[in-house]
């Protein structure tokens, strides 16, 4: 049976996505929020954090590990600062509820910070700080997620992946985001190299005796990842422990214990939000200097910038976002309950 | 002729290094900001930062780079940003400036930042941001330097060694503080390698032809740094010159000439800082948050944490802090003008 390409509109599989969220138990607007999400990595190019990932979001939902009728709690906590309980659900509805006195925040005060704890986040950081930026701020986030990563130095995992994002508006040129795990690879993309019998670059993990490996059958198999670029990629995920478990009160990355619910596959930890208005910072206006950053880069050779992939895919894609028709059926199936 | 050591009080040598100051451009509040900075070096056992770097600043002063009398002008930008023209002064002089406005900000709002341009820095960061985290306060700060490190993907050097720093409040466990170059490694250790002829890991930076070497000759004689961590370090570095420069005012790594100002060893950029009232968060006591956190890690086997040398140095030194009398003697006949 061959797998051919059916072109979808973004109304038609956001609909189609939020069927089936609201199907396994969310409310609408849990639904729409994720599904929205969902699309978007799709559209973009960015398979891994798109359609790929409503399987992972229905088992997870079935599982009971998530609450998709969850209504976040957002606090006041100072002229700068909202932290919201997220209730067990996830993430990006809690930044849906506090987002816009968020940003009223950051407009008024030049800089501000959101913390979500007692969430689950299955998704990229990107869709959550590009908004952002099209907005005119700057953004960062971060994340801490599932102990699978050996700080330099120690013996045994403590941290996750720890994603750490950011985005710019960056004048004429759009806007910059970067979004990366912490760790030497995504947990996922090692995975995907298991699964293609492809060996990783040595080090990229260690197995189970702590030895560093490129077998991604090691890491998966009681061995671990370990921080990007040795100690200082070590400090930068302590970094995102400390301000997501420590500051924002999430859980650290090990304080869970999903075992008693098979399917889940959402950390249930936190998420920082630090926002900057640039017209609030001391010099010229941000957007040109972002510019003249970006021409010096180009000048000296680089010729792909962050982001720079997505949006272009994006552009290409005014006219539908090709899915294959094998993945169409499955998402049918899903919304209509015909599993 | 034996070169022993003798110790010496942190009194005694901040008196001397500010006279060194003194009689070299700087008026008094500046050459006692500088001597403090650079005797905490000293004292903790960071020897590059320390004494080491007196003969820099005397050099910088005489050649006329930075004016060691600038009065920095200290602007509220709004109530989370203080901006600070250091008219071309060091950054240590406009902290000091705006320190007490911008911790009643921090205290205020929860988190604020400090964008300090037109200025120079010789020192550590990790001086700037451990007091921050001794009165309670999470501190980060970041600085760009001059252009020396190739950005991932590019072929000629755009970044400088653009340090990034943290510094929490840990409780129990005292203060965490890291301060890391962003790329591979500090300008001033591949010259340490050079002198002693010691060969770098290969990959620390490339020669004039962009190959990757680990000749530390190589990388300085045409050559160029490389950032830590690969293409993620890359993007850690580009965000240190988005929110010094761009942000914060300052130069770019590149948009200096200081080669009119022999003796000059300061870069002409700008400094960034956030900091944050940890108990606006979302959770518990941030202290007993980083105290978990730490006992993890050491559970885990990791045996020292970050800014852990540096204070036991200090610890150890509370009668004396030893200098080899050679040091001390040119350190006492730049102070009386003997040279």
């Amino acid at each position: 049976m061959t797998d051919t390409t059916e072109l979808q509109t973004e109304d038609g599989l956001r609909a189609l996505v939020r069927a089936i969220l609201e199907r396994n138990g969310c409310r609408p607007e849990v639904a729409a929020t994720l599904a929205a999400n969902c699309v978007a990595a799709e559209r973009d190019g960015s398979v891994s954090h798109g359609l790929f990932r409503v399987d992972g979001y229905v088992s997870t939902l079935r599982s009971g590990w998530v609450d998709g009728t969850a209504v976040p709690v957002v606090e006041d906590r100072a002229p700068g600062c909202i932290a919201v309980d997220a209730a067990n659900g996830f993430t990006q509805v809690a930044l849906a509820a506090a987002r816009p006195a968020f940003v009223r925040k950051v407009r008024e005060n030049g800089i501000a910070m959101l913390g979500i704890r007692n969430s689950h986040h299955l998704a990229a950081l990107w869709p959550d700080v590009e908004p952002f930026a099209e907005e005119g701020l700057i953004a960062l986030s971060m994340i801490n997620s599932m102990t699978c990563s050996v700080p330099v130095g120690a013996k045994k995992p403590v941290f996750g992946t720890n994603p750490l994002a950011m985005a710019v508006p960056a004048g004429a040129e759009g806007v910059l985001v970067f979004d990366m795990a912490t760790t030497t690879m995504a947990n996922g993309d090692v995975r995907v190299a298991r699964a293609e019998g492809r060996m990783l670059p040595p080090g990229t993990g260690v197995d189970r005796d702590g030895n560093p490996t490129g077998d991604p059958a090691a890491i998966l198999d009681g061995g671990a990842l370990v921080p990007f670029g040795g100690h200082k990629g070590s400090l930068i995920s302590m970094m995102v422990e400390l301000l997501c478990a420590g500051l924002g009160g999430g859980n650290f990355s090990w304080e869970f214990d999903w075992s008693t619910h098979p399917g889940a596959q959402t950390p249930h930890t936190g998420q920082l939000f630090i926002c900057i208005d640039p017209a609030r910072g001391g010099g010229l206006p941000f957007g040109l200097r972002a510019e003249t950053l970006i021409a010096q880069m180009r000048a000296a050779g680089l010729d792909h910038f962050p982001g720079e992939r997505r949006h272009h895919t994006r552009a290409q894609r005014a006219e539908g976002i090709p899915v294959s028709s094998g993945r169409m059926a499955r998402l049918r199936a899903l919304a209509s309950g015909a599993e």
